[in-house]
């Protein structure tokens, strides 16, 4: 088991990285105040592993609450925090209870939220069981849900007590989630550490069969690199918008399609493809730069062709995206692999970036299903 | 003008308490970000004040976004806060914009939980416009919303940027309303400082008429004490509980007859009777000093006989109240009149006073109307 420490002003927090740690009662026992436990995951991962979590969590004698929610993107929104509100409430869950959110990033999501909100803040842990979760969505205390009219629009920054990320769990996750999870793990490389980068390039085919130890090997770095980061802007104010790397762009993907048809981590693989494009067409970067990144998210089967939306559409969409102020768009662009910054781009540039991202490649517009 | 500085670890921030402080620009213009400000007020009060604090202002050159709420305790929901979020999006508010409070303790609590989640969090301003909120629910960054199992269940710890309390705008509060605020002044003191409860009692009928000097002096002084128990536990781990005294009473009133039948402040004076029978009860306080705090809050024109909801309804709805750890009642209790403090109560002893409570006056259910 590796361990990297999260710390931030007011609380630090361990993420626990290895295999079979879902059977680790000592790892969970620290973290848990109060008399009551309630364990938060969804229909396809409560048959997976909820029954293993409980009996882990059996010796330390708590009342455990268990709230199932549906799967998807598309329940990560107000109906569905309130189910977790309304059993919590049922359930006489208290202000010491912790919530323990077993699942992908929509399950720690709304489940960070939850706790953010529940009594005006309950303690939570992160069980994240893909690798987007294990390597972006449970660290860093972003919490949230979608709004008809905005992807994460409405949270909180509440830190969890502990992160036990536990790899095993990752052989039952499919193909396709395994790879949203490697553009995480890219994008760590390619905004901060061009070492890591490099080391992505050749252990590509490792991480796509899962091996254990690239595996482990890789949520550790992007994790490490992801708390640092965290740790010198916890309110998103400066630096930590670097995270957002392919975000703006894989956003309006996301709500453009509608949310649930691609991956947050396809959104975002195609997405660093477009902010690449636009990097070299601002004479940033040159054309192998573009190139190297881009080969190396395919490698991840990622998709590296925006879907058309029409570039109205797209500049409608990253305008009201949380990362605006005003009426500019902010994108995070590359200086070079292992650095990236934010700039104001003119909405002209973005348009022809636009137009030539939706057409250079004769990929299907479907990311591979 | 008066001021009170809350000093909290992470944040400091103005009380301004005075006449007209609606009309002075200066008051505002150092909390006011980025470029659009959202005015958030309800329908009684919008056509009383918006017109006035808008042209207030207007000289700082921001874009204006008005969002009206329906009025009342019934209102302070899910779907009032979504109606804030749906017009914050649609008119493209960003995360510098700042909220503008202009109401009551409905306003202010749920105008607060929209700034704490709004895009993760934007700043907000308080202008309270009736005295409760003057006194109370402006101070202390608690925001939130009801869920239908229980008041208040759902929120965030978020503090304004200031709190500008017009003193003026008092003047066309009901009296009712009026009185509801004079139950946390009588708190204060009777929680914190007997001298100041000594002063009350001298001045209770100024204030009930609205003398603006006495006003301004007990705004003062209750804001005071409340920012001194907040700053020294500004998440509610100790000291702060004892702002609670009579509120475990009053949310089991207020909840069991219906949001909105009572006004949150009639049922704090109803449930500071009843918490202090409850003192009397246990040998904490003498039958003289139990009456001397019943006929002050008599004499604020406060209810001080509990509606009848029988024993058991009163212990399930004070075993939801989220001050409740696991199954036992903690109780905000008087050693004398100036100091509180937290006891667990058994069951039979609060089943007795419940029953003496609801059956000692002859007074009607109803409070003044």
């Amino acid at each position: 088991m590796l361990t990297v420490n999260v710390d931030l002003a007011a609380h630090a927090y361990p993420i626990h990285i290895g295999n079979h740690l879902l059977d680790r009662t000592e790892l969970f026992a620290p973290h848990l105040m109060g008399s009551t436990v309630a364990l938060i995951t969804n229909a396809t991962i409560e048959p997976l592993y909820a029954a293993r979590l409980r009996s882990t969590l059996a010796p330390l004698g708590k009342r455990l609450i268990q709230i199932v929610l549906p799967d998807g993107e598309a329940h990560k929104h107000w109906e569905t925090l309130n189910f977790i509100f309304t059993k919590l409430l049922t359930e006489r869950a208290d202000r010491k209870t912790t919530l323990i959110a077993l699942g992908g990033g929509v399950v720690g999501d709304i489940t960070g939220f939850a706790a953010a909100c529940y009594m005006r803040g309950v303690p939570f842990i992160q069980v994240p069981t893909t690798l987007l979760a294990q390597v972006d969505s449970s660290v860093g205390g972003k919490t949230g849900i979608n709004h008809p009219l905005g992807k994460n629009m409405l949270g909180a920054f509440h830190q969890p007590q502990a992160v036990i990320a536990d790899t095993a769990v990752l052989r039952t996750l499919p193909a396709r989630e395994l790879a949203a999870g490697l553009a995480e793990i890219i994008k760590a490389g390619a905004i901060a550490d061009a070492v890591f980068f490099d080391w992505i390039e050749t252990h590509i085919d490792a991480l796509n069969r899962g091996d254990e130890t690239a595996t482990i090997e890789a949520v550790r770095r992007s994790c490490e690199i992801k708390a640092q980061v965290v740790a010198a802007d916890e309110r998103e104010q400066g630096r930590r918008a670097l995270l957002n790397f392919g975000h703006t762009f894989g956003h309006a993907i996301e709500v453009g399609l509608g949310y649930g048809r691609w991956l947050h981590g396809e959104a975002v693989g195609c997405g660093m493809v477009m902010a690449a494009a636009l990097s070299q067409q601002l004479g940033l970067i040159d054309s192998a730069t573009r190139t190297r990144l881009k080969r190396l998210i395919a490698a991840a089967h990622l998709p590296t062709q925006a879907p058309i939306l029409g570039s109205d559409r797209y500049l409608d969409l990253m305008r009201v995206d949380k990362k605006t102020e005003a009426e500019q768009i902010n994108c995070i662009l590359l200086k070079r692999l292992g650095e990236a910054f934010v700039m104001r781009v003119p909405d002209h540039t973005l348009r022809a970036v636009l137009t030539a991202s939706t057409q250079s490649d004769t990929a299907a517009e479907k990311p591979n299903t």
